[in-house]
């Protein structure tokens, strides 16, 4: 067994003149960047001077589509037709691929964002959309989802390979979906406490659910936040606190 | 002296429930397609399907990127950074390359649409910006605009092929410029002047500009309109009387 | 019991140089013009020029609020928080208002447009939302929903008049809801046996639904389609049957 | 001659997520607010937050519309026809006033914004479309632009009042136009003098020109920018400074 696991983060998500987030601190503690690509968030010039800044600090590079919503910033559900989302995936993947390989690389994985992500974690049909978007594309692409999800169960039917990602910040229900923020105890602020459970989940696969339940739960790349004021340093801690433990951090491939 | 050319009609143009043009119609008269990519025209779904049409009728699939304006339909003038410029090209034309390899097509030339098309024409830095921007994507992309124009020019300087459209339909200023639309007598309607001009540029590159002179006029590309209700069909008797006449129809490459 | 109806239709729907529908001769037929407000459909110029036609033709002017989302014309459903709809219902009727006031009428209803409209006949919290937007602006507005649907049940509380609207070419369940689209006979096609319908409603509140029952439904206006292309002859022929009826056609107030 | 003035600050930019400005600090030093109009930036509840504070502050409500272009912050010159221009200014001034009215208040005055301003500024058409929009909407509506500008000139015409603004914090050329901000000077970082250049501009009309001459300048209302850090502390030096010198500080009307 490994030890070894990815840290990713979602960066290029300011548009214009509106910026957001503190994407070089946070590029610098991890190893796989999840590029917004332009629908929800970023602008071309935007996904240039992202793709830029992984590659110069040697991270690697993947999309992070989402829904055509700029003003909820993806994160509203969307009623879209199946096949509407298959092309909206390969709309957004081709164009940062194409932003990538002028910025001399690949991209290596995609990972969905927010109500996306999180509506193709249930439901079949629309993770299968979203896979076959991606495949279409390009099939050595790794697709990101959460563990067990039928995201991560879409892949292979589209010759995907899927990656589990856990978050050590946040708590689990015994069911292995997430606490929603808004209840008391769902975001884990103390970063000891994020390091040990990350630390767990890295080595055992295996996290404390919130009512106190062993959960078992894959886990091959940590998700780092990035919206909040401390978020980099926490990032830091989180990468260093692994690293001390002997684990390799190493993007996904 | 080859007697070829290429005829190229700009299709993709409907956007969700909007349907705009006989993409059709259109595609089957000519060798060479100018898809939208979706910020003037067009939608991730709207291009896919365009582009699987022109795989089927067996024509060459280009990009056709355009301002980001669709109220505007990308014929409004913005003045947007040449850097922004060269990164929205680059966005577009990335796109839809995804979306022509998902159907198993590689893009064979980029056309700008409108404004973006006519500022480049005239304008130096907005057209080394726009090549940049397909350079950047892939050198074997063929950049298509006006005879002489600063757009045509703006190719080699960034390995780019450059290849010369005329439009058949259009009559021409004794200095090599479009008569504008709201000028009587700048659209040609009689389908066999539009033959007979056609014919000319195709075999001797030259035109008669609207103040009776000759006009040199290197025509290696016609463009054939679709806007109109008769459109398909004046692009069909195009298309034959440049067939009647020995010349070879061919697509860019 | 007095006997009249409002006939109402959808209009403004076109964008940029995108055109939809045949709002002149549909508005013809029809007292109540429902006008998109440039977030699903419209923009500035069209809804200014679809007003002028309405006062033009002496058709009351109303609102046709949608989601942000002119890609899929309003039709998809988001989950948009209460209080964003609240505000996005306020700002496109407030826009609107502006518009009709330039040309010298006042809005008369507001008729939430597809997803909004459907999501809130069965939703009481985004129901209250809509109203409550409208009720901010103006609270002599009608707010227009289907017979016994949530949305026009939250417009007593926000002090808002509500008004039944009834479809005489759809097939309607037991329940009151509309047969879906996607089910054979969900769409009568027969113009008699529309103006048969449409006189059932208007005169006894009542129509036969899809399984033989017989269905009480209040009816103070009836919704012509425009989408099709027989759409005006057929809101013609309701138009003369319901006058032929003598019944009396008048707008909502 | 009354020795008052308006002091006024662009504010409301925030969209979605995305947050700019300091709308609160700035808004407790001015006596007119400019809000965003949901094209250029600001999204329904942005807006209607934004008037809510203002309200709240005792501040006069203005409308700030501007080009439809959130990625280029309105920053771009867009070559809209003057008939689009007229209805995409009625709109967002109407949008806004609707907004207001919910919030118990009428608006005061319009400016346009970004792009728009500049342009009309010098386009005497340009302008006269701005100033049909606010007119065909509300006449009582005060147009602020740039002393001597087109756009101030349009407004009589069109039966509007205008009023004249300054930048106590940008050198002016002997013309009367703004030093271009890429130029060494064109901004003014010292409160202390932008606090003696108000002053000159309030009770004289007059300011000292980059090329040392003595420019006529008639100065009623004065833009406070909120786009660096010190903005809210500036705001309030210039703000005490006029106080001071016992000039009155009042709303535009």
């Amino acid at each position: 067994m490994p030890n070894t696991i990815d840290l990713n983060a979602d960066v290029g998500e300011s548009y214009g003149v509106y910026e957001l987030g503190n994407d070089e601190a946070l590029l610098r503690q991890v190893t796989s960047a999840n590029v917004a690509c332009g629908l929800h968030a970023g602008d071309p010039s935007v996904m240039r001077r992202t793709v830029k800044l992984a590659v110069a600090l040697g991270v690697a590079v993947g999309a992070h589509p989402g829904f055509p919503d700029l003003q909820g910033f993806g994160r509203r559900e969307i009623s879209m037709a199946t096949h509407e989302v298959e092309d909206l995936v390969l709309f957004q993947v081709a164009a940062l691929a194409g932003i990538a390989a002028a910025e001399g690389v690949r991209l290596r994985h995609v990972k969905p964002h927010g109500a996306l992500y999180n509506m193709a974690a249930k439901d079949a049909r629309l993770a299968s959309a979203i896979a076959a978007g991606v495949a279409a594309f390009d099939r050595s692409l790794v697709l990101v989802g959460p563990p067990n999800s039928a995201l991560v169960g879409a892949a292979g039917a589209h010759g995907l390979k899927a990656v589990s990602e856990v978050f050590a910040d946040r708590a689990y229900r015994a069911d292995g979906s997430l606490v929603p923020r808004h209840v008391a105890g769902a975001v884990i602020d103390d970063p000891e406490v994020v390091v040990q459970r990350a630390l767990r989940m890295a080595r055992e696969n295996e996290v404390i659910a919130i009512d106190g339940s062993k959960l078992s739960l894959k886990a091959e790349t940590i998700c780092v936040h990035g919206d909040t004021p401390g978020a980099a340093a926490t990032a830091g801690r989180l990468r260093q606190g692994l690293l001390d433990a002997g684990i390799t951090i190493v993007a996904l491939r």
